[in-house]
Protein backbone atom coordinates (compact mmCIF):
# COMPACT_ATOMS: atom_id res chain seq x y z
CA UNK A 1 0.00 0.00 0.00
CA UNK A 2 1.54 2.95 -1.46
CA UNK A 3 0.97 6.42 -0.15
CA UNK A 4 -0.46 8.72 -2.24
CA UNK A 5 -1.36 12.62 -2.22
CA UNK A 6 -5.11 11.57 -1.27
CA UNK A 7 -4.10 10.37 2.06
CA UNK A 8 -1.48 11.37 4.88
CA UNK A 9 0.35 8.82 7.72
CA UNK A 10 -0.28 9.82 11.47
CA UNK A 11 0.51 8.20 14.60
CA UNK A 12 -2.18 6.91 16.42
CA UNK A 13 -3.00 5.35 20.09
CA UNK A 14 -5.93 2.67 19.64
CA UNK A 15 -7.90 1.89 22.45
CA UNK A 16 -9.50 -1.01 23.01
CA UNK A 17 -11.53 -1.48 26.24
CA UNK A 18 -8.20 -1.15 28.82
CA UNK A 19 -5.66 -1.90 26.47
CA UNK A 20 -3.60 1.36 24.69
CA UNK A 21 -1.81 0.32 21.31
CA UNK A 22 0.49 3.09 19.61
CA UNK A 23 0.51 2.46 16.11
CA UNK A 24 0.55 4.32 12.85
CA UNK A 25 -2.92 5.33 10.58
CA UNK A 26 -3.41 7.01 7.31
CA UNK A 27 -6.07 9.87 7.38
CA UNK A 28 -7.79 11.46 3.84
CA UNK A 29 -5.87 14.45 2.92
CA UNK A 30 -7.51 17.65 3.53
CA UNK A 31 -6.09 20.71 1.79
CA UNK A 32 -7.72 23.87 0.93
CA UNK A 33 -8.07 24.81 -3.21
CA UNK A 34 -9.07 27.46 -4.69
CA UNK A 35 -10.66 27.88 -7.98
CA UNK A 36 -9.44 31.01 -10.73
CA UNK A 37 -11.85 31.66 -13.84
CA UNK A 38 -9.37 33.61 -16.86
CA UNK A 39 -11.98 35.09 -19.20
CA UNK A 40 -12.46 37.42 -22.23
CA UNK A 41 -13.74 40.23 -19.93
CA UNK A 42 -10.74 40.17 -18.10
CA UNK A 43 -8.87 40.23 -21.25
CA UNK A 44 -7.22 37.30 -19.93
CA UNK A 45 -5.10 38.88 -18.02
CA UNK A 46 -6.52 38.55 -14.14
CA UNK A 47 -7.94 35.36 -12.65
CA UNK A 48 -10.62 36.24 -10.50
CA UNK A 49 -11.07 33.62 -7.57
CA UNK A 50 -14.35 32.55 -7.36
CA UNK A 51 -14.02 29.59 -4.72
CA UNK A 52 -11.76 28.17 -2.13
CA UNK A 53 -12.53 24.65 -1.20
CA UNK A 54 -11.36 22.15 1.05
CA UNK A 55 -11.30 18.81 -0.58
CA UNK A 56 -8.77 15.70 -1.13
CA UNK A 57 -5.97 16.15 -3.39
CA UNK A 58 -6.46 14.26 -6.58
CA UNK A 59 -8.46 15.03 -9.87
CA UNK A 60 -8.32 18.79 -9.23
CA UNK A 61 -9.12 19.55 -12.58
CA UNK A 62 -12.38 17.94 -12.57
CA UNK A 63 -13.22 19.36 -9.42
CA UNK A 64 -12.85 22.96 -10.99
CA UNK A 65 -14.61 21.90 -14.06
CA UNK A 66 -17.01 20.22 -12.09
CA UNK A 67 -17.70 23.08 -9.84
CA UNK A 68 -18.25 25.40 -12.31
CA UNK A 69 -20.49 22.98 -14.46
CA UNK A 70 -22.68 22.54 -11.23
CA UNK A 71 -22.98 26.46 -11.06
CA UNK A 72 -23.51 26.54 -14.31
CA UNK A 73 -20.88 28.78 -15.76
CA UNK A 74 -19.84 26.38 -18.33
CA UNK A 75 -21.92 23.82 -20.23
CA UNK A 76 -19.53 21.39 -21.95
CA UNK A 77 -15.99 20.89 -22.57
CA UNK A 78 -16.11 23.06 -25.47
CA UNK A 79 -16.44 26.02 -22.79
CA UNK A 80 -13.28 25.23 -21.14
CA UNK A 81 -10.19 26.64 -23.09
CA UNK A 82 -7.29 25.18 -20.55
CA UNK A 83 -7.40 24.14 -17.12
CA UNK A 84 -3.80 24.42 -15.39
CA UNK A 85 -2.32 24.83 -11.67
CA UNK A 86 -0.74 28.20 -11.25
CA UNK A 87 3.29 27.33 -11.21
CA UNK A 88 4.27 30.57 -10.26
CA UNK A 89 3.00 30.44 -6.34
CA UNK A 90 5.29 28.80 -3.76
CA UNK A 91 6.09 25.13 -3.07
CA UNK A 92 3.56 25.08 -0.47
CA UNK A 93 0.55 25.83 -2.24
CA UNK A 94 2.08 25.22 -6.07
CA UNK A 95 -1.19 22.25 -6.58
CA UNK A 96 -3.65 24.16 -4.28
CA UNK A 97 -4.48 27.04 -7.11
CA UNK A 98 -6.54 25.91 -10.07
CA UNK A 99 -6.98 28.33 -13.43
CA UNK A 100 -10.00 27.58 -15.83
CA UNK A 101 -9.87 29.62 -18.50
CA UNK A 102 -12.70 30.13 -20.33
CA UNK A 103 -13.43 30.13 -24.26
CA UNK A 104 -13.86 33.47 -26.28
CA UNK A 105 -17.46 34.94 -26.55
CA UNK A 106 -18.64 32.67 -23.25
CA UNK A 107 -20.63 34.37 -21.78
CA UNK A 108 -20.28 34.70 -18.05
CA UNK A 109 -22.84 35.21 -15.20
CA UNK A 110 -20.96 34.88 -12.22
CA UNK A 111 -24.13 36.31 -10.37
CA UNK A 112 -25.13 32.09 -10.76
CA UNK A 113 -22.69 31.82 -8.49
CA UNK A 114 -23.46 30.40 -5.24
CA UNK A 115 -25.90 32.24 -2.78
CA UNK A 116 -27.99 33.14 -6.10
CA UNK A 117 -28.77 29.63 -6.34
CA UNK A 118 -31.52 30.03 -3.40
CA UNK A 119 -32.61 33.49 -4.08
CA UNK A 120 -35.06 34.55 -6.39
CA UNK A 121 -36.70 38.36 -6.58
CA UNK A 122 -40.06 37.11 -6.11
CA UNK A 123 -40.01 34.87 -3.00
CA UNK A 124 -36.62 36.11 -1.94
CA UNK A 125 -34.59 33.18 0.36
CA UNK A 126 -36.65 29.68 1.13
CA UNK A 127 -36.94 26.19 -0.59
CA UNK A 128 -39.77 27.30 -3.10
CA UNK A 129 -37.13 29.96 -4.28
CA UNK A 130 -34.36 27.80 -4.60
CA UNK A 131 -36.60 25.34 -7.13
CA UNK A 132 -37.81 28.46 -8.75
CA UNK A 133 -33.78 29.73 -9.99
CA UNK A 134 -32.97 26.09 -11.00
CA UNK A 135 -36.30 26.70 -13.70
CA UNK A 136 -35.40 30.30 -13.97
CA UNK A 137 -32.04 29.27 -15.32
CA UNK A 138 -33.31 27.38 -17.76
CA UNK A 139 -33.25 23.56 -16.17
CA UNK A 140 -35.50 21.77 -17.71
CA UNK A 141 -37.30 18.26 -16.21
CA UNK A 142 -35.47 15.24 -16.89
CA UNK A 143 -37.32 13.62 -19.85
CA UNK A 144 -39.05 9.73 -18.99
CA UNK A 145 -36.90 7.35 -19.14
CA UNK A 146 -34.78 5.46 -18.61
CA UNK A 147 -35.56 2.52 -16.67
CA UNK A 148 -33.88 0.11 -14.34
CA UNK A 149 -34.60 -3.51 -11.75
CA UNK A 150 -34.33 -3.20 -8.32
CA UNK A 151 -32.03 -5.54 -7.66
CA UNK A 152 -29.45 -3.34 -9.57
CA UNK A 153 -30.18 -0.66 -7.50
CA UNK A 154 -29.88 -3.02 -4.19
CA UNK A 155 -26.13 -3.93 -5.63
CA UNK A 156 -24.89 -0.64 -6.01
CA UNK A 157 -23.46 -0.09 -2.71
CA UNK A 158 -21.31 -3.22 -2.47
CA UNK A 159 -19.82 -2.29 -5.80
CA UNK A 160 -19.06 0.90 -4.63
CA UNK A 161 -17.43 0.08 -1.63
CA UNK A 162 -15.11 -2.75 -3.10
CA UNK A 163 -13.94 -0.19 -5.48
CA UNK A 164 -13.61 2.49 -2.90
CA UNK A 165 -9.57 2.22 -2.06
CA UNK A 166 -8.50 5.47 0.24
CA UNK A 167 -12.27 5.17 1.88
CA UNK A 168 -10.90 1.33 3.04
CA UNK A 169 -7.76 2.76 4.64
CA UNK A 170 -8.77 5.78 6.22
CA UNK A 171 -12.47 5.64 6.84
CA UNK A 172 -12.72 9.13 5.60
CA UNK A 173 -14.03 9.55 2.51
CA UNK A 174 -17.42 10.60 0.87
CA UNK A 175 -17.98 8.59 -2.25
CA UNK A 176 -19.77 9.44 -5.91
CA UNK A 177 -20.11 6.70 -8.19
CA UNK A 178 -21.11 6.70 -12.11
CA UNK A 179 -23.14 3.18 -13.31
CA UNK A 180 -24.97 2.53 -16.09
CA UNK A 181 -28.54 0.80 -16.57
CA UNK A 182 -27.04 -2.55 -15.71
CA UNK A 183 -25.13 -1.44 -12.49
CA UNK A 184 -21.44 -1.55 -14.13
CA UNK A 185 -19.85 0.87 -12.37
CA UNK A 186 -18.47 3.21 -14.53
CA UNK A 187 -16.19 5.80 -12.73
CA UNK A 188 -16.02 6.91 -8.76
CA UNK A 189 -14.35 9.66 -6.95
CA UNK A 190 -13.60 9.96 -3.38
CA UNK A 191 -12.93 13.29 -1.24
CA UNK A 192 -13.27 14.56 2.13
CA UNK A 193 -16.24 16.74 1.15
CA UNK A 194 -19.55 15.16 -0.66
CA UNK A 195 -19.96 17.89 -3.08
CA UNK A 196 -16.21 17.32 -3.67
CA UNK A 197 -16.60 13.84 -4.77
CA UNK A 198 -19.87 14.30 -6.99
CA UNK A 199 -17.83 17.17 -8.44
CA UNK A 200 -15.01 15.26 -9.69
CA UNK A 201 -16.91 12.49 -10.95
CA UNK A 202 -19.17 15.09 -13.17
CA UNK A 203 -16.07 17.14 -14.34
CA UNK A 204 -14.75 14.11 -15.47
CA UNK A 205 -17.18 12.93 -17.58
CA UNK A 206 -17.72 16.60 -19.09
CA UNK A 207 -13.78 16.85 -19.98
CA UNK A 208 -14.47 13.65 -21.56
CA UNK A 209 -17.24 15.05 -24.16
CA UNK A 210 -19.96 13.49 -21.41
CA UNK A 211 -22.31 16.75 -20.29
CA UNK A 212 -25.59 14.69 -20.88
CA UNK A 213 -25.31 11.56 -18.45
CA UNK A 214 -29.21 10.74 -19.48
CA UNK A 215 -28.62 6.92 -19.34
CA UNK A 216 -26.63 6.90 -16.12
CA UNK A 217 -27.52 6.48 -12.48
CA UNK A 218 -25.32 7.84 -9.88
CA UNK A 219 -24.53 6.49 -6.21
CA UNK A 220 -23.93 8.68 -3.36
CA UNK A 221 -22.45 7.03 -0.22
CA UNK A 222 -24.00 8.88 2.30
CA UNK A 223 -27.20 11.42 2.78
CA UNK A 224 -28.69 13.47 -0.39
CA UNK A 225 -29.01 17.01 0.12
CA UNK A 226 -30.54 19.90 -2.10
CA UNK A 227 -27.18 20.69 -3.53
CA UNK A 228 -26.14 16.99 -4.60
CA UNK A 229 -29.18 16.83 -6.22
CA UNK A 230 -28.93 19.70 -8.01
CA UNK A 231 -25.33 19.18 -9.57
CA UNK A 232 -26.73 15.91 -10.69
CA UNK A 233 -29.90 17.54 -12.13
CA UNK A 234 -27.79 20.24 -14.05
CA UNK A 235 -25.60 17.15 -15.47
CA UNK A 236 -28.85 15.59 -16.77
CA UNK A 237 -28.87 12.22 -14.44
CA UNK A 238 -32.47 11.08 -14.50
CA UNK A 239 -31.80 7.97 -11.36
CA UNK A 240 -30.21 9.14 -8.03
CA UNK A 241 -29.67 6.52 -5.14
CA UNK A 242 -27.94 7.25 -1.83
CA UNK A 243 -27.28 5.02 0.89
CA UNK A 244 -28.29 7.65 3.64
CA UNK A 245 -31.25 9.70 3.98
CA UNK A 246 -32.57 12.83 1.32
CA UNK A 247 -33.37 15.71 2.78
CA UNK A 248 -37.41 17.38 2.32
CA UNK A 249 -35.61 20.15 -0.58
CA UNK A 250 -34.23 17.03 -2.23
CA UNK A 251 -37.17 15.47 -2.56
CA UNK A 252 -38.75 18.29 -3.61
CA UNK A 253 -36.48 19.15 -6.51
CA UNK A 254 -36.13 15.64 -7.66
CA UNK A 255 -40.18 15.95 -7.76
CA UNK A 256 -40.34 18.99 -9.27
CA UNK A 257 -37.69 17.82 -12.16
CA UNK A 258 -38.90 14.39 -12.79
CA UNK A 259 -35.49 13.00 -10.96
CA UNK A 260 -35.83 9.36 -9.89
CA UNK A 261 -34.76 9.59 -6.03
CA UNK A 262 -33.89 6.66 -3.81
CA UNK A 263 -32.57 6.42 -1.08
CA UNK A 264 -31.77 3.87 2.58
CA UNK A 265 -29.85 1.64 -0.67
CA UNK A 266 -29.12 -1.58 1.19
CA UNK A 267 -28.41 -5.14 -0.45
CA UNK A 268 -31.83 -6.07 0.68
CA UNK A 269 -34.22 -2.89 -0.11
CA UNK A 270 -34.57 0.68 -0.50
CA UNK A 271 -36.48 3.57 -0.69
CA UNK A 272 -38.16 5.09 -3.61
CA UNK A 273 -39.23 9.06 -2.70
CA UNK A 274 -39.86 10.07 -6.81
CA UNK A 275 -39.94 9.10 -9.85
CA UNK A 276 -40.95 5.41 -9.28
CA UNK A 277 -41.78 5.04 -13.27
CA UNK A 278 -38.25 4.42 -13.57
CA UNK A 279 -37.64 1.36 -11.22
CA UNK A 280 -38.94 -1.88 -12.91
CA UNK A 281 -41.40 -3.48 -10.44
CA UNK B 1 -45.43 11.58 17.08
CA UNK B 2 -46.00 15.50 15.88
CA UNK B 3 -44.19 16.94 13.25
CA UNK B 4 -41.63 19.85 13.98
CA UNK B 5 -40.06 22.49 11.44
CA UNK B 6 -37.35 20.05 11.71
CA UNK B 7 -39.08 17.07 9.76
CA UNK B 8 -41.73 16.92 6.87
CA UNK B 9 -43.67 14.08 6.08
CA UNK B 10 -43.50 12.50 2.86
CA UNK B 11 -44.70 9.38 0.58
CA UNK B 12 -42.48 6.31 -0.09
CA UNK B 13 -42.74 3.37 -1.72
CA UNK B 14 -40.33 0.80 0.84
CA UNK B 15 -38.75 -2.05 -1.82
CA UNK B 16 -37.74 -4.76 0.00
CA UNK B 17 -36.78 -7.76 -1.88
CA UNK B 18 -39.24 -8.18 -4.53
CA UNK B 19 -42.25 -6.47 -2.08
CA UNK B 20 -43.60 -2.60 -2.99
CA UNK B 21 -45.24 -1.25 0.09
CA UNK B 22 -46.25 2.27 0.11
CA UNK B 23 -46.51 4.65 3.32
CA UNK B 24 -45.54 7.95 4.22
CA UNK B 25 -42.35 8.62 5.91
CA UNK B 26 -40.40 11.60 7.40
CA UNK B 27 -37.86 13.54 5.92
CA UNK B 28 -35.68 15.64 7.31
CA UNK B 29 -36.00 19.65 6.67
CA UNK B 30 -33.74 21.59 4.43
CA UNK B 31 -34.42 24.96 3.86
CA UNK B 32 -31.94 28.10 2.95
CA UNK B 33 -31.29 30.35 5.92
CA UNK B 34 -29.95 34.33 5.18
CA UNK B 35 -27.41 35.85 8.17
CA UNK B 36 -27.36 39.28 7.65
CA UNK B 37 -25.54 41.71 10.14
CA UNK B 38 -26.34 45.46 11.47
CA UNK B 39 -23.58 47.37 12.43
CA UNK B 40 -22.68 50.68 13.87
CA UNK B 41 -21.18 51.53 10.63
CA UNK B 42 -23.83 50.89 8.52
CA UNK B 43 -25.24 53.44 10.74
CA UNK B 44 -27.90 50.64 11.76
CA UNK B 45 -30.01 50.63 8.54
CA UNK B 46 -29.28 48.23 6.02
CA UNK B 47 -28.45 45.03 7.06
CA UNK B 48 -25.29 43.43 5.44
CA UNK B 49 -26.50 39.77 3.55
CA UNK B 50 -23.62 37.56 4.73
CA UNK B 51 -24.27 34.05 4.17
CA UNK B 52 -26.48 32.00 2.92
CA UNK B 53 -26.63 28.29 4.62
CA UNK B 54 -28.78 25.24 3.75
CA UNK B 55 -30.15 24.54 7.25
CA UNK B 56 -32.47 22.62 9.27
CA UNK B 57 -35.13 25.18 10.71
CA UNK B 58 -34.95 25.91 14.17
CA UNK B 59 -33.04 27.18 16.52
CA UNK B 60 -32.30 29.68 14.08
CA UNK B 61 -30.65 32.45 16.39
CA UNK B 62 -28.33 30.24 17.55
CA UNK B 63 -27.27 28.85 14.24
CA UNK B 64 -26.92 32.80 13.64
CA UNK B 65 -24.87 33.93 16.60
CA UNK B 66 -22.63 30.10 16.46
CA UNK B 67 -22.05 30.90 12.80
CA UNK B 68 -20.63 34.74 13.68
CA UNK B 69 -18.81 33.17 16.81
CA UNK B 70 -17.13 30.77 14.54
CA UNK B 71 -16.03 32.70 11.91
CA UNK B 72 -14.15 35.57 14.64
CA UNK B 73 -17.19 38.40 14.44
CA UNK B 74 -18.53 38.26 17.75
CA UNK B 75 -16.69 36.43 21.04
CA UNK B 76 -19.48 36.94 23.90
CA UNK B 77 -23.12 37.50 24.35
CA UNK B 78 -22.35 41.15 24.86
CA UNK B 79 -21.20 41.83 21.56
CA UNK B 80 -24.56 40.85 20.35
CA UNK B 81 -27.45 43.70 20.91
CA UNK B 82 -30.36 41.76 19.04
CA UNK B 83 -31.43 38.17 17.02
CA UNK B 84 -34.47 38.70 14.72
CA UNK B 85 -36.24 37.56 11.88
CA UNK B 86 -37.34 40.08 9.27
CA UNK B 87 -40.88 39.58 9.47
CA UNK B 88 -41.49 42.20 6.90
CA UNK B 89 -40.73 39.67 4.16
CA UNK B 90 -43.45 37.20 2.75
CA UNK B 91 -44.81 34.52 4.45
CA UNK B 92 -42.56 31.63 2.78
CA UNK B 93 -39.40 33.04 3.54
CA UNK B 94 -40.49 35.18 6.84
CA UNK B 95 -38.45 32.55 9.20
CA UNK B 96 -35.32 32.50 6.99
CA UNK B 97 -33.66 35.22 7.01
CA UNK B 98 -32.15 36.30 10.80
CA UNK B 99 -30.49 39.33 11.12
CA UNK B 100 -27.55 40.11 14.00
CA UNK B 101 -27.32 43.44 15.53
CA UNK B 102 -23.72 44.27 16.78
CA UNK B 103 -23.52 46.58 19.77
CA UNK B 104 -22.16 49.96 19.40
CA UNK B 105 -18.34 50.35 18.63
CA UNK B 106 -17.60 46.52 18.29
CA UNK B 107 -14.77 46.19 15.66
CA UNK B 108 -15.89 44.32 12.21
CA UNK B 109 -13.60 42.78 10.83
CA UNK B 110 -15.76 40.72 7.85
CA UNK B 111 -12.20 40.06 6.23
CA UNK B 112 -12.59 37.18 8.31
CA UNK B 113 -14.74 35.54 7.04
CA UNK B 114 -15.18 32.37 5.02
CA UNK B 115 -12.01 32.08 2.71
CA UNK B 116 -10.19 34.14 4.25
CA UNK B 117 -9.91 31.65 7.20
CA UNK B 118 -7.60 29.58 4.64
CA UNK B 119 -5.02 32.07 3.13
CA UNK B 120 -2.71 34.34 4.85
CA UNK B 121 0.11 36.76 2.70
CA UNK B 122 3.35 34.84 3.35
CA UNK B 123 1.73 31.52 1.59
CA UNK B 124 -1.34 31.77 0.09
CA UNK B 125 -4.23 28.45 0.11
CA UNK B 126 -2.60 25.40 2.32
CA UNK B 127 -3.66 23.60 4.81
CA UNK B 128 -0.35 25.32 6.71
CA UNK B 129 -1.82 28.72 5.97
CA UNK B 130 -5.07 27.60 6.96
CA UNK B 131 -3.47 27.19 10.77
CA UNK B 132 -1.40 30.38 10.37
CA UNK B 133 -4.42 32.11 9.80
CA UNK B 134 -5.92 31.08 13.36
CA UNK B 135 -2.66 31.96 14.87
CA UNK B 136 -2.48 35.58 13.43
CA UNK B 137 -6.05 36.09 14.10
CA UNK B 138 -5.13 35.34 17.86
CA UNK B 139 -6.51 31.94 18.90
CA UNK B 140 -3.54 30.58 21.16
CA UNK B 141 -3.45 26.80 21.80
CA UNK B 142 -5.96 25.26 24.46
CA UNK B 143 -4.41 25.73 27.80
CA UNK B 144 -3.47 22.04 29.80
CA UNK B 145 -5.95 19.74 31.29
CA UNK B 146 -9.16 18.84 32.32
CA UNK B 147 -8.96 14.83 31.96
CA UNK B 148 -11.24 12.61 30.90
CA UNK B 149 -11.74 8.49 31.41
CA UNK B 150 -11.76 6.66 28.64
CA UNK B 151 -14.70 4.46 29.49
CA UNK B 152 -16.56 7.95 29.62
CA UNK B 153 -15.45 8.39 25.70
CA UNK B 154 -16.70 5.30 24.94
CA UNK B 155 -20.44 6.02 26.19
CA UNK B 156 -20.68 9.18 24.52
CA UNK B 157 -22.10 7.95 21.16
CA UNK B 158 -25.27 5.97 22.81
CA UNK B 159 -25.69 9.04 25.15
CA UNK B 160 -25.94 11.03 21.81
CA UNK B 161 -28.14 8.63 19.97
CA UNK B 162 -30.43 7.98 22.76
CA UNK B 163 -31.68 11.72 22.59
CA UNK B 164 -31.72 12.32 18.83
CA UNK B 165 -35.03 12.68 18.28
CA UNK B 166 -35.64 13.90 14.59
CA UNK B 167 -32.48 11.30 13.66
CA UNK B 168 -34.72 8.58 14.79
CA UNK B 169 -37.49 9.37 12.71
CA UNK B 170 -35.47 10.55 9.40
CA UNK B 171 -32.57 8.92 9.38
CA UNK B 172 -31.37 12.56 7.98
CA UNK B 173 -29.40 14.31 10.59
CA UNK B 174 -25.82 14.98 12.21
CA UNK B 175 -25.77 15.91 15.75
CA UNK B 176 -23.67 17.50 17.90
CA UNK B 177 -23.39 16.93 21.57
CA UNK B 178 -21.61 18.85 24.53
CA UNK B 179 -21.22 17.13 27.67
CA UNK B 180 -19.14 17.47 30.86
CA UNK B 181 -16.15 15.77 32.02
CA UNK B 182 -18.08 13.09 33.30
CA UNK B 183 -20.19 12.16 30.55
CA UNK B 184 -23.07 14.00 31.15
CA UNK B 185 -24.95 15.68 28.34
CA UNK B 186 -25.97 19.22 28.46
CA UNK B 187 -26.85 20.12 25.16
CA UNK B 188 -27.75 18.70 21.58
CA UNK B 189 -28.25 20.37 18.10
CA UNK B 190 -29.25 18.00 14.84
CA UNK B 191 -29.06 19.71 11.47
CA UNK B 192 -28.77 17.90 7.73
CA UNK B 193 -25.80 20.53 7.51
CA UNK B 194 -23.10 19.26 10.22
CA UNK B 195 -21.75 22.95 10.83
CA UNK B 196 -24.88 24.08 11.23
CA UNK B 197 -25.47 21.39 14.41
CA UNK B 198 -22.09 22.68 15.58
CA UNK B 199 -23.15 26.30 14.84
CA UNK B 200 -26.29 26.02 16.71
CA UNK B 201 -24.82 24.41 19.72
CA UNK B 202 -22.04 26.66 20.38
CA UNK B 203 -24.42 29.76 19.52
CA UNK B 204 -26.78 28.22 22.24
CA UNK B 205 -23.90 27.97 24.78
CA UNK B 206 -22.81 31.80 23.72
CA UNK B 207 -26.56 33.38 24.63
CA UNK B 208 -26.43 32.01 27.47
CA UNK B 209 -23.38 33.28 28.33
CA UNK B 210 -20.70 30.50 28.27
CA UNK B 211 -18.20 31.59 25.62
CA UNK B 212 -15.41 29.63 27.11
CA UNK B 213 -16.13 26.16 26.90
CA UNK B 214 -13.09 24.82 28.72
CA UNK B 215 -14.14 21.86 30.93
CA UNK B 216 -16.57 20.30 28.06
CA UNK B 217 -16.46 17.43 25.40
CA UNK B 218 -17.40 17.85 22.01
CA UNK B 219 -18.84 14.81 20.12
CA UNK B 220 -19.86 14.82 16.43
CA UNK B 221 -21.92 12.09 15.29
CA UNK B 222 -19.75 12.09 11.70
CA UNK B 223 -16.41 13.01 10.66
CA UNK B 224 -14.48 15.36 11.92
CA UNK B 225 -12.97 17.89 9.36
CA UNK B 226 -10.39 20.77 9.64
CA UNK B 227 -13.55 23.49 9.94
CA UNK B 228 -15.29 21.62 12.94
CA UNK B 229 -12.21 21.39 14.68
CA UNK B 230 -12.15 25.74 14.10
CA UNK B 231 -15.31 26.08 15.82
CA UNK B 232 -14.54 24.03 18.55
CA UNK B 233 -11.09 26.02 18.76
CA UNK B 234 -12.42 29.07 18.84
CA UNK B 235 -15.29 27.97 21.48
CA UNK B 236 -11.83 26.80 23.66
CA UNK B 237 -13.21 23.36 23.64
CA UNK B 238 -10.25 21.22 24.89
CA UNK B 239 -11.66 17.80 24.00
CA UNK B 240 -13.33 16.42 20.56
CA UNK B 241 -14.68 13.01 19.69
CA UNK B 242 -16.30 12.06 16.16
CA UNK B 243 -17.95 8.73 15.46
CA UNK B 244 -16.41 9.09 12.19
CA UNK B 245 -12.56 9.31 11.03
CA UNK B 246 -10.80 12.82 11.38
CA UNK B 247 -9.03 14.90 8.34
CA UNK B 248 -5.32 15.11 8.11
CA UNK B 249 -6.03 18.73 8.23
CA UNK B 250 -8.12 18.37 11.47
CA UNK B 251 -5.77 16.30 13.45
CA UNK B 252 -3.00 18.96 12.49
CA UNK B 253 -5.24 21.77 13.68
CA UNK B 254 -5.84 19.72 17.12
CA UNK B 255 -2.06 19.20 17.03
CA UNK B 256 -0.90 22.70 16.63
CA UNK B 257 -3.68 23.85 19.35
CA UNK B 258 -3.35 21.51 21.37
CA UNK B 259 -6.95 20.04 21.45
CA UNK B 260 -7.49 17.04 22.31
CA UNK B 261 -9.28 14.68 19.36
CA UNK B 262 -10.43 11.07 19.22
CA UNK B 263 -11.81 9.49 16.37
CA UNK B 264 -13.86 6.53 15.89
CA UNK B 265 -15.70 6.24 18.98
CA UNK B 266 -17.90 2.85 19.87
CA UNK B 267 -19.03 1.32 23.44
CA UNK B 268 -15.48 -1.08 23.05
CA UNK B 269 -13.08 1.47 22.33
CA UNK B 270 -11.13 4.62 20.09
CA UNK B 271 -8.52 6.06 18.57
CA UNK B 272 -6.58 8.77 20.15
CA UNK B 273 -4.97 11.50 17.46
CA UNK B 274 -3.98 13.79 19.39
CA UNK B 275 -3.75 15.53 23.30
CA UNK B 276 -3.67 11.63 24.61
CA UNK B 277 -2.26 12.93 27.87
CA UNK B 278 -5.70 14.41 28.50
CA UNK B 279 -7.05 11.11 28.68
CA UNK B 280 -6.88 9.11 31.99
CA UNK B 281 -4.64 5.20 31.07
Amino acid sequence: MGESPAQVGHSVIRVQSGNWTEGDDVLAAEEPMEIRLLTEADQWKTAQSIAITMRTPGDDFELAVGFLHGEGIIGSREDVLDVSYCLDETEDQRLNIVTVTLRPGLAVDLTRLDRHFYTTSSCGVCGKAALDALDLQGYAPVPTGPQVRGDVIRALPETLRHKQAVFRQTGGLHAAGLFDLDGKLLDLREDVGRHNALDKLIGHQLMRGHDQLTDRLLLLSGRASFELLQKALVARIPIVAAVGAPSSLAVQLAETFNVTLAGFVRTDGFNIYTGAERVVR
